[in-house]
């Protein structure tokens, strides 16, 4: 079969945790560069400008053009800070999965901590005091399994949250654009029930990417239909619930708590810490904040070298790429 | 069908938590009182002889003789406490189970916890800091899905857990007395193996019940087959591993860590407060120690309270009742 030699350029931070061993999955047959961020090294501009396949999280028109690219893939799912506009006509744009696995876990141990105080426990124990000694009155606790999961988006992320909450016995419902199946869902809501599926939830977890058909999806109107003690949790992307909205529900105790791994602002490289919100989150108790970790694992990492990998090796075979946001045009 | 009018006795502390309600499971046609653990009040050591059924977990040589007593029933798993040569002959001793929900959520959170680290993740976002952000260098997380789970006894809490395990993607090993089958469960490994099967998972969860056969079943040279990176948790009862080996393993670093749950020592009515061990691992930092709390939960209190009715209703009817522990003899 033809096999063609590539330039591959991984740009920037966020794509350098991609690049070690990355041979090991592609072989040495084509020229691999690491360039920065700001692509003001030696080099790093033609590097970039000449590369037939980047790998990326961030392409605008402020960038230099690389003009042969056929193939921008960026090494996650989300590409909300890739401007299409700027891609050569002759490029293809994909992305990655296999971060699901990674954000079922952080979900499912977030939901587990608000019925296991292991904590607390330890804590006390360690002071002799028996706090939650099973008999104890007033030391009982809830169990998930007995809750009702409200998965927003059932797509990778959906799906295998949905079959992870279904092991633990508790009741699955999604709400989901298109109606599909999932042998984990118990019961699926048409997008325009949102509202009403998010009154029937002891746990809502927003999965959807941004776009311009979800952002602020989740509103005041939407947030005043929980249940007051339910929790939402947000690993899609912090603009699909309204930020003004979330601030004045969890200060206001309309809700029962939150878990927000997705934000409204991100340190850059001009800025290496920043709050994650204009409004004051930090200042609140009723939330869990986490900077956008939900799928950042080693298995997450090793299974999007494979799709890069895979989709390269296409490429240069002249195979059907897979992932494909936006095809090659012409 | 015929139904006799019996005198139920709930006894202690840990038993009245299983009073309130019990009418709804068993309706007004029983004589139920609640009697304080000193059996001190008035009439209440009457009470206690004459009971035809107690509920309780405690029964030794020095308490009052229920010399008509035909079901004790503990509102637990555990019997170690119940003295059968103290029972009449007349008399069955069955126990309750239902925790198995309430105690796999606690290992599993206890799991999730070690790759998850939300506490720490929160507190820095709080400060700025985006110690966990995804393509972060360092700041790849592993996942629990990844793991070899360990199952030390395969009844109905390594089952329950087994099960849940699975779903997240971990391999899943078991070792038990006797060899018996289960779909969660990827290899089943015989008791003489015990060494073997403890070296080949990241995860070891003890569920045995104390016995002659399992006190000390986990001494220093089953720990030390532990992979290094390993981390042992007991949900079942504190004596089955060796109280001064753990202490030593951790100690000295050379297993992972440790959650553990159920201990050595207990606080008893003259002593609210006390160390759950006569070796001080409040001092140490790599496990986590909670106070017999797993299976304490509004789920596994209805569970054992639907167990409890059901096997009184049986008695009173005249039919052979289940979870019998001991029958009644002659």
């Amino acid at each position: 079969m033809a096999h063609e030699r590539l330039n591959i350029a991984f740009h920037g931070q966020n794509a350098s945790q991609f690049r070690a061993g990355f041979e090991s999955f592609i072989g040495n047959g084509h020229r691999i560069v690491q360039l920065s961020d700001a692509l003001q090294g030696q080099g790093e501009r033609e590097q970039f400008e000449q590369a037939d396949v980047i790998v990326g999280i961030r392409l605008n028109a402020h960038m230099p053009k690389p003009s042969k690219l056929r193939l921008y893939h960026a090494p996650a799912a989300g590409v909300d800070a890739i401007d299409p506009s700027v891609l050569p006509a002759a490029s293809s744009l994909c992305n990655c999965f296999g971060h699901e696995d990674a954000i079922a876990e952080y979900v499912m141990a977030a939901l587990l901590m608000r019925h296991v105080p292991l904590a607390r426990a330890d804590a006390d124990l360690r002071a002799q005091r028996w706090t939650y000694w099973a008999g104890s009155a007033g030391a009982l606790r809830t169990e998930l399994g007995a809750q009702t999961l409200g998965v927003i988006g059932l797509g990778h992320i959906g799906r295998t949250l949905a079959q992870r909450a279904k092991a633990f016995g508790m009741r699955v419902h999604a709400c989901n654009r298109s109606a599909i199946t999932d042998p984990a869902v118990d019961r699926l809501w048409p997008l325009d029930q949102l509202h009403e599926f998010m009154a029937a939830a002891d746990a809502l977890v927003v999965t959807l990417p941004l776009t311009e058909g979800t952002r602020g999806l989740i509103d005041a109107q939407a947030l005043s239909a929980m249940r007051a003690q339910a929790v939402l949790i947000n690993v899609g992307r912090g603009p699909v619930i309204d930020e003004q909205a979330l601030f004045d529900a969890l200060k206001q105790r309309r809700i029962g708590g939150a878990v927000i791994d997705t934000w409204y602002q991100y340190p850059d490289p001009a800025r290496a810490q920043c709050a994650p919100s204009r409004l004051d989150f930090a200042s609140l108790d009723n939330l869990v904040m986490t900077p956008h970790m939900s799928g950042w694992t080693e298995g997450t990492v090793h299974r999007r070298q494979q799709t890069l990998a895979d989709n390269i090796m296409r490429l240069a075979q002249g195979q059907p790429l897979i992932n494909v946001l936006r095809p090659a045009q012409g």
